[in-house]
């Protein structure tokens, strides 16, 4: 079927996008063409937008204009604790815990010689500036993916921060809420075995 | 967190689109934040290009100029076999099995009385004249959804077509080609049932 090469530029351009197969952008490509023609229009200003968006100096994450980031600038967060992640959006998904109230360090991806991606293409260099300046950092969370690159690259901020006086911890590792250990990878329960938290028989 | 309005407006707009929940939003919001500038902009201008795409006078396919679509201007196809399709996504699916070599009917959706779509906002006037002229067409072949209303559509169509010398008929209900018995649903069992294969014993 000679269908209209813009229908299919428009779905080959959605396919590339991630999380959307062949069938999800046609759907997509389809009701964008019966959709409003303010829809479209706004929805394509909001992607032109994209690139006025601003980053904080201090930890990469988004900021609304040219100085730092609402977390940053935030006086009720602990200054002292940094959670280093790989991505904005794994910033984005930590704050949605509300569990966190320290600062972030977001690298900007991981290493990853297979994608070109050394230590120099990261935020690495300014994060290691930022500690051993001192600036009162207690902690360095290092909350990298649980990936081989997310370890390798925490293995290397490790590796660089020997020596310095800062405590450095890593995510934990174990079982996820609301799984079964039947269902479980055999990687997470040597992990969870591992990782085992004790109970102190002496406080009970 | 007080993330840039840019991000959430643009998370907003891509959460309407369908298939998409906010989580897969999100993913692709970000996606696009690290896509080169090229892609973006051009994903884009594939978006706007949508306003240009034209409609076949005799089918309401897609055409790529002002004149008849590809199946319909195709001397190949079959003239006297009509299938009616409520959107041009079926008639793409439709399509892509290679199994039909007539020509089509765009109704433009569904006669839904809730969504304010009665006969007069689809092209039925227009696939009954077409008809009614004669034009050669020898079979309809009503491939409306089989939902509650594809199937009032279709009982519409029937009901104006009342005494014009064409074979009516709709595609097959049955059970999906892969699927167990045990894993379809009672009303899909039973259509099954009531529209039975029999085998023909003088034959064999």
């Amino acid at each position: 079927m000679n269908t209209p090469n813009m229908l299919t530029d428009l779905i080959e351009h959605l396919g590339k996008l991630p999380g959307l197969g062949e069938k999800s952008a046609e759907r997509i490509a389809f009701s964008l063409l019966k959709a409003p023609k303010e829809f479209t229009q706004s929805l394509c200003k909001s992607i032109a937008n994209l690139k006025n968006i601003k980053y904080c100096p201090r930890c990469f994450n988004f900021t609304a204009d040219n100085g730092m980031c609402s977390i940053c600038d935030n006086i009720y967060r602990d200054k002292s604790v940094i959670c280093v992640v790989e991505e904005i959006s794994d910033l984005w998904v930590l704050e949605q815990t509300g569990a966190y109230k320290g600062l972030y360090h977001v690298l900007g991806g991981r290493i990853a010689p297979l994608e070109n991606t050394g230590p120099d293409n990261l935020t690495i260099r300014q994060l290691l500036e930022k500690i051993r300046n001192g600036n009162g950092i207690r902690e360095v969370i290092l909350a990298t993916n649980h990936t081989f690159e997310g370890d390798a690259t925490a293995a290397y901020i490790q590796d660089k921060l020997r020596g310095a006086k800062v405590e450095l911890s890593r995510l934990a590792r174990g079982i996820p809420s609301g799984n079964k250990i039947e269902t479980v990878s055999r990687l997470i329960l040597t992990d969870a075995l591992r990782d085992r938290k004790m109970f102190n028989p002496r406080n009970s």
